[in-house]
């Protein structure tokens, strides 16, 4: 069983894999990082056995690499997710997803005022509490937070 | 390389493989199955090595098995997906999907006026043609085809 636990995680020879996400975020990651349009090698799993959390998803990409603003817009929906570089099978980098001060073009505003959800306008908010989300939307000054947050 | 091409199919030890999946149509059947729900471990990868058909997709889902009926719901997305049966690791079951005669809730009719855009009235096309995927709508009796077809 530990072998093929391994294997889950080992099998790139280089790209990038996104470990411990959150079970129930890993199809919004997939979202946010627009995977299904993407044409490279893609493995992921979910449901699969964490010691840490319970439960966790992990995505593996081969031949891709993130900039890390690029990857901290998944910390919104992830913010225990760990992105790990790898070159060569070696892990070359690993680090702990930060969730950014804004997020632009990521979610929706909660508001069906808000002039973001009428028209052709790119969302942003700043993140005022980064533990217990809150967004504050930069049009409309409403705050969106975990109970509505959707991802666009 | 092969013995890593080999693991991403056989661990599993109770459960569904689908394998040839089209490579852009593995979020299709992700949604066709409402996997995204799903509870069970689920792996699966796209654009993986095919020697039949170039790249390809594939779903794993740990303890989970499925009816023809519902299995053959993903052939209109999916036509070339192989269903395989696994129980203690061993391959107990082995078939190809095959396109239904009829398709119900799965997808929308590409006509704006029929009735289905507008109530909360479940999909139904008789498949008029299988190999050219042709659906007829049963309530409007507009044919929606490979061009304009979406999943519900």
């Amino acid at each position: 069983m530990k072998l093929r636990k391994e294997l889950i995680v080992s099998a790139i020879e280089n790209g990038t894999v996104i470990d411990h996400i959150p079970s129930d975020s890993v199809f919004q990651v997939i979202k946010i990082l627009n995977l299904e349009d993407c044409e490279n090698q893609l493995l992921f799993g979910t449901n699969l056995d964490s010691k840490k959390y319970g439960k966790k998803g992990i995505i593996k990409l081969r031949d891709k690499f993130f900039k890390s603003g690029d990857i901290n817009k998944i910390a919104l929906a992830a913010p225990t997710a760990t992105l790990i570089v790898i070159k060569d099978f070696q892990v070359i980098e690993k680090k702990q997803v930060k969730i950014p001060d804004s997020a632009v073009g990521i979610v929706k505003c909660f508001n069906p005022n808000c002039i973001t959800n009428h028209e052709q306008i790119t969302t942003r908010f700043k993140v005022l509490d980064k533990k217990n989300l809150k967004l504050l939307c930069h049009y409309c000054e409403k705050i969106t937070d975990n109970n509505n947050i959707k991802y666009i």
